[in-house]
């Protein structure tokens, strides 16, 4: 079926078979918390400040095909460009599903049509202990899960995010509900900041007074979560409750963090729930995807997209093979999806992405 | 196939073949226009000002259950229910077909999970001429094109409406087009006050001295229209150029103000295009959609639900057969969805909406 375009890592093929034919859309979830300002934690932004406006600017090139609040593609420090290329070439091999975005609260809204949780907000500092004000973690939950319980009417939905600082507050979240997650996230570089990642969670937990595993949900994503996993939970959980025959969650550690949300609320169906990520997560010598899928969600489908960049014309495009990015905006999932529904190869996908990359940049080689 | 469940009026059945099978979405777009709010023009809400009100509680009533702005199920001055009664009855008979919500410009946003479009705004009163800004009406179409173009990809999309003063804008538009559509637009109610929408849209045009027929059609909007219009008439010319396989355009007369707006904006897709609408709005004596129809987009397939409500239980439901309300929030255009999709005869929509009426009002016997 899938000739080692992908590999299924946990759980089964027959768990994705939805993604063959069934009506499908494709979510990206966005928000911002102000971790991602303190200077160490996240590099997806040419700066600290400027990975607030990381998402708006994603999600505005997805579905516009360039950015409109600034006219910048989100890029590294180094100026390696955004997953969100790999998304949106990984999409334009496919004629059927749909695209819509969910701002659960982004520094900035972006400037194209997009579904808008009532109650969404930026998140703070975590190392505050509040990143969320009381009751908005679960306002967030059970609007998401009622905009999931409609869109996932008869439709399998495949969910992406993007929150620079996210795998900071998915360790947060995960700890903060008892399970083991220091050390064990990704980051968007090849060397991962897990000492500054732990301090700024352990000093939100502790100013929170949380203790691991003895409070609810809520009361940890509003301690030290942010606005985009509770939602995405809630998206979910909604959509599972209406019988959508499958929700493939897009991304890498951060969403075990959404795993940890649903299995802690009792949101049990692993039959119809997936991870799909890259291989470049999955192979990240810095983050442990797998030990972190088997402790919060066991029986979960987890699959990786074989891409492989090393042959690259562009270098912005060979760095994902150094560690580089690596995942964001659901460009894993993308990838899987074209694979399973457009019988997409990863060269058929390499070659998407580099179009698309020599649309934006003008085509310079690296 | 539909054995006298709806009427085929124009065009041909095979035009809604989509709806049987294909992947479908419905959307409601709703928005304001403060012409709701000048007395004697429109019934679709409790009092002038309320109306401005109405838009938001019936999406609100439609994806929720119940409206959460206010605690208040729309009615007329009369006390009969919004027609989005007859929406969410219908649709709860269809298991696979997401609902969303657009806000091209309601007075208050609605607390529920929505598309916003990012230069959404409430219409000033047409008798000034001056509906909306400069430049808003071709940002309204521009913005909700992308979104019918993402929506549209494999999907075939009902859309319905909810704005409060439409037809009189609605004939506003297509006057300013220079189509003939005085005394042709409907009402909420049995007696339509053509008088009053003349002298609004008349003096609307003079104050901006629009010359029918000779100008484009965003200046038209923008003096003498609303938000939702051309909003509509944006996502089905997305869709339609992604390919989507049938737009349903789900409301009366006011919807020959959007096939007016495709028309003059050279959108020529007549076998993917239909008007989806309720008997009572068609046998309407006050109004003539036919000939609407016929004059704005000859080839569009017009089909009506053949609705009966003269033997309800409930005196706010028989009503409709007196004239009152018959058309909005997609009403007609989701009863025919219910019933080539899931095979619901009008019995059956009638018993679905019996039981919604008995659920939101506690099921008081007129």
């Amino acid at each position: 079926m899938h000739g080692g375009s992908f590999e299924v890592l946990r759980g089964s093929y027959e768990v994705l078979r939805p993604l063959e034919d069934a009506a499908t859309m494709f979510l990206v979830v966005i928000g911002s918390t102000r971790t991602s300002t303190i200077p160490g934690i996240s590099i997806a932004g040419a700066s600290p400040e400027a990975t607030l406006l990381t998402p708006t600017l994603d999600v505005e090139y997805l579905v516009a095909g360039r950015p409109l609040t600034l006219d910048v593609v989100p890029v590294t420090p180094e100026g390696i460009p955004t997953p969100a290329l790999l998304t949106r070439a990984s999409l334009s091999l496919i004629g059927d599903v749909p695209v819509m975005v969910v701002d659960s609260g982004a520094s900035r809204a972006p400037l194209i049509p997009h579904v808008a949780l009532p109650s969404r907000m930026a998140g703070d500092r975590i190392d505050s202990g509040k990143a969320l004000p009381r009751g908005v973690a679960r306002r967030l939950y059970e609007e998401a899960r009622l905009l999931g319980a409609h869109l996932g009417r008869g439709h399998a939905l495949v969910v992406g995010e993007s929150i620079p600082g996210g795998t900071t507050t998915a360790m947060a979240i995960m700890e903060g509900l008892g399970y083991k997650a220091r050390g064990l996230v990704s980051s968007a570089g090849p060397s991962n900041p897990h000492g500054l990642k732990w301090s700024v969670a352990s000093k939100g937990m502790e100013r929170a007074g949380l203790e691991p595993g003895r409070s609810d949900v809520f009361t940890v994503v509003e301690a030290v979560g942010d606005p985009v996993h509770v939602s995405i939970a809630g998206i979910a959980a909604g959509a599972l409750e209406a019988g959508s025959p499958l929700v493939a969650l897009a991304g890498g550690t951060q969403m075990a963090a959404v795993l940890a949300i649903l299995s802690r609320l009792g949101v049990e169906s692993p039959g119809r729930l997936a991870l799909l990520t890259t291989r470049w997560l999955v192979e990240d010598p810095t983050s442990d995807i797998i030990a972190l899928v088997d402790q919060v969600y066991p029986g979960v489908t987890l699959a990786a997209a074989n891409l492989d960049f090393s042959k690259s014309r562009f270098e912005g495009l060979r760095a994902y093979e150094r560690g580089y990015v690596k995942e964001g905006v659901g460009a894993g999932g993308a990838s899987i999806l074209a694979m399973i529904r457009a019988g997409a190869d990863p060269t058929r996908i390499l070659e998407a992405v580099e179009s698309e990359y020599e649309r934006i940049t003008g085509g310079v080689r690296g």
